[in-house]
Order: structure tokens, then sequence, then C-alpha cells
């Protein structure tokens, strides 16, 4: 399998499939006063409240459930100090496999202790990019555990697109649909979902303004490597890969950018509104919503709130 | 109509068609994390997702949809800072009509503005109860308003029992259910839904030790107005009504009490895996359930988290 692929609406279907048993049907929740202040009609699709309080369960657990035996006996194995770490070490613990998870240092103890707590094995190493791809390497070279990207990865994109398959399900007649943008495993995942069962489904992607590399490269038709992140959503912080890059653009996904502050106030008003307490980057997407409001006036859109992961004793106001 | 009747499954199915067009069904969640904890099969019934944040919105919904058309122009009244004053004022909203609120000095103000920003009247009065009734019975002069009481009221307990109905519908096979006792017109109306469905479900009640007056009540066989509330849990510190202590007794509700050292720890752990917050006097469910495993284990048990009106800086722990 080529594992560096966009999947298939198939790929997609089958890990429906898989995860069918493990993972959360969650919830689809509406709130008359956001409608009011967007003019649109919204649908939140509460990852927050999937398995491991994120999305990334999804795709973690299509990874680990499509290894063969022999595969799944020598584990899996990631590098991430945040949900897609301990989504892996959740989906492993599925299977009863090994994960190998590679974490920088000065990663929140929180999430640490949850990845922990879920029975996988962490690796620490120097908080740097080189540090963890060296240690991953030479993790799998002694473990020969199956490396799982947090967005690239072709199983994980199409795990992530459940959530379309499920949310077009729950909540019939929607006719557009916003996702955060990070990597753009999500996006990816989403939008080739959303377009196998309704072609004319508008799409929109969500960016802090801070880490906006994909709304750059959609409008320069090239890939951007240079931006430096600078935003507080950290879920949001990673480059576009290539392939998710070729898939926003081959889905015309509308990529609205939006300021640190926007976001935090978004996020309040998810509190304040609906209850449910969303990550920082989780509530760009009713940011993005609010800023440009004409692109959403009348019609019926999914957005998706990724994660609940909140560190409630540094809540960003 | 009797206002201080018990509800029949009637009133509870008639309450159901009333408020099902402005009602959330909200959503059910699992967690094998805490199954394996507590060795019973545990369904969390997240009202706290509900409307205003709160199962209050189902009873009042209920009390002001079952006015006659010359009642509801003089609007509604009841006296309360918390859930259900901004219960009653949603609801109102929701047939257009005048919404009068009492509040003492010294609520928590996001809980008035809440209130105010449904469209109530708020009245404030000193922090007494019998300034409260005072103000009320005024009111209610002037304005010919409805009063509406938290938990005593038939259309309040009918309203409330609609979760019952909802929940034994989208989880079957649960054998026991569990929710906080503090009036009593959600356990009461639960437990008449529950029991016109399933004769042989198991009830139980949730109570803090500082507010023990349901378990006192049921245990000595008369009902006990001397306690003095000392709980962190304010949603519970109301004496259980008379009507309330009848069916509770009635249909052999077990009331286990806790201490808020044990409720905090629950809220703690229902965020950590649920990722819901929910308001402390919700926890306590969890909290018994915890407790007392061996009335709970190898049972499937729907469990009603209540409230998610949480003041995000001013968590209990």
């Amino acid at each position: 399998m080529n594992r560096d692929a966009l999947p298939t609406i198939d790929d997609i279907r089958a890990a429906a499939a898989r995860i069918a048993l493990f993972a959360q049907v969650t919830p689809v929740l509406r709130s008359d006063v956001l409608d009011a202040l967007t003019g649109a009609r919204l649908h939140f699709k509460c990852e927050n409240l999937q398995r491991g309080g994120a999305f990334k369960f999804r795709g973690a657990c299509n990874a680990v459930w499509a290894l063969d035996d022999d595969q799944a006996a020598r584990g899996v194995l990631t590098h991430s100090s945040g949900n897609h770490g301990n989504a892996l070490a959740l989906a492993a613990a599925t299977r009863g496999i090994a994960a190998h998870v590679v974490i920088p240092e000065g990663a929140v103890r929180a999430k640490v202790e949850a990845i922990e707590r879920a029975g996988a094995t962490v690796h620490r190493c120097a908080p740097t990019q080189a540090a963890r791809e060296v240690m991953a390497a030479q993790l799998q070279r002694e473990t020969g555990a199956v490396f799982v990207h947090p967005y690239a990865d072709v199983l994980v994109m199409a795990g992530q697109g459940t959530l379309a398959l499920e949310l077009l399900h729950q909540a019939p007649g929607i006719d557009a649909l916003m996702t955060p943008v990070g990597g753009g495993g999500l996006a990816t995942g989403v939008a080739i979902a959303a377009h196998a069962l309704d072609p004319t489904l508008v799409l929109f992607g969500a960016e802090p303004a801070g880490a906006d590399d994909a709304a750059r490269s959609l409008a320069l038709g090239s890939r951007v490597t240079t931006v430096v992140p600078d935003t507080l959503c950290d879920g949001l912080r990673a480059l576009v890969g290539e392939r998710n890059l070729e898939a926003l653009r081959a889905h015309r996904v509308e990529v609205i950018t939006v300021s640190d502050e926007e976001t935090v106030a978004a996020m309040q008003l998810l509190w304040r509104e609906l209850k449910v307490l969303v990550e920082v980057s989780s509530a760009t997407v009713l940011a993005a919503v609010l800023k440009r409001p004409e692109r959403f006036a009348g019609r019926r859109v999914g957005v998706v709130l990724t994660g609940g992961n909140v560190d409630l004793a540094a809540l960003p106001w």
C-alpha cells in the first residue's frame, strides 16, 4: 500500500467499517443564538467528544486496524506531543499492540500523562523537529514498529474522512462544510468523502492568520514553506502537507484566515452558547463564519469542532 | 389543573410532544475507562448540552406551552438565580411571552446576564427566601403572570420526565437510572416515566452529604426540614418537596450521599475522560457510582448529567 497517496471514497468507507466498533458517533449540536448571530444554520460536529477528545482517534484507529497481524505484532510509532500521539496510543490499546510515542521535552504534562495512561511507551527527545525524526527513525529500526504520520498518511486521512460520512448522515441537507486546516489531514479526508457523496457541497477551511501557509499556498499556486507559525492554535501550527495541499486545491477548499483574538472570542461564544469547551484551534471555524458572514448566509453549514483537550488551568483569556 | 399533583405518564408524553420543537435531543456518551473504573456500563445523558445548559429547559418549556392563550398573554414568573430562571426565560422567548425572574442580590453575574439576554425582566430582591416570595407574590398581583415553581409544579416535573423517555429510547436495555436530588423535580419526573416504561428499573438518587434531606427523610419515613445546606453543589441545596418525596418513596428511589470532595473528584474525572465540563452538582451521580460500586456492578446504568453552567473562572479545584 502506498501510504503517501490520497484516499479514495472506498478507502474512507473501509475506514468507517474498521473503526465502527471503537470510535464514538459524536453528536451534532445546534444553537438558535449562534444561527441568529451568523445568519447561517450551523451544525456543530462535536469531535471534542470523540474518544481521546479529538477527531484524531478516527485516523489512528484506522491505521492500527489496517495492519496485518505481522505488522501489528511490531506495534506502531509516531512523534507527537498532542492529540495524534494520544489517539495512536488509544487506538493501539484497542488492538492490544505496542505504541511508541516520541515526545519532545517541554510537552504539556497532562498530555504526556494521558498517553502513558493509554499504555503507550513515551520516548523523550530534544524539542526540535530534527531530534524527533532521528529518534523516531532509530526506534523504527530497533522495533520494526509501523510509523503513522499525523496527517500525510493515506490511512489517517481516510479515517478522518469518516467524520464527513457521519455528519452528512446526521444532518442531511447540509450544503457547506468547514474544518480547521493544520497539516490538512482532516480537511483532505473530509473533502474527498463529502464530494463523493455530494459534489455540489461548498468546502471551507479555517486557518490562523499566524500559520496561514495553506491560504498562501492556495493563493500562490505552490506550496509555501517559509511560514513560521505564530499562533495560540497549537493544533494548527504544522505546515500543510504536499498531498493535502493538492487535495485542497482539487476540491476548491476556500481557506479563511482568522486572528487569534477572533478565535478566542469564538471559543468563549461556543462555551457560552453550546456549553462545549473546545481547544482554541477548534474555534477557528466559528471565528471564520463570523468573519465572513456573506460566505455563509442562508447556508446549512457543517462545522467540525475538532478537539476538547483544553488545559482548564491555562484558558487563553 | 392542579399544579401541585404528581404527573402521570400521559402528562409526560404530552410534555414530550409540547417541547419537541424547542428542546435538544441531548446526546448519550459512554467511556470504556469509566466503565472499567466502576464495573458498570454507564450511559451519560448530557443535559449539560440542553438548551440553556441544563435539563431545566424541559420543565420550563412544558409549563410555558401548556398555558392557554389568555394565561400566556400575562407571562410567566419565578424566583431563581440559577438554571430554572434561565430556562423559564428561554422558554418564554420561544413563545414570545413575558418572563419575570426574581433574583436575590449577590447572584452570579454571568447567570443574571444570561437571563437578561434571553429577554426576561429581572427583578432584584434581598437575598432571603422571604424577600423572594414577597416580591414574587407582588409581581404576580401586578402582572397576573403565572408562577412556575422550579420543582414542585406538575408541568415542570412532567417536562423533566421527558428526559427518561428519551434516554430509554437512546440506550435500550438500561436496568438502572440515577439523577441528582435537590428539590426532587427531576427525580420525580424520571421515576414516573421510567417505571411506566419498565417497572423493573432500579432507581437511584445522588445527594450531597451536606444537603442530605432526601436521604434522611426517606430513612426516617417523614420529611426532614431542618437540614441547613452546606455544600458546593449550589443546584442541590433546595429541600426536597413534599410531593417529590412521596414520589421518591413510591418508586423506591435509593438515595446515595456523597461528600463534596468525592463530587469534585468525579467532576474532574468526567472532564478528563468524557471531555464534558459539568456543574459540580451534576457530578454527584458519578461520585455515587464510584462510592457504592457494589450497587452498580454489572448493571447498565443511565446517569443524568444535569447541567453545564460552570463558571470557568471559579472551578472548584
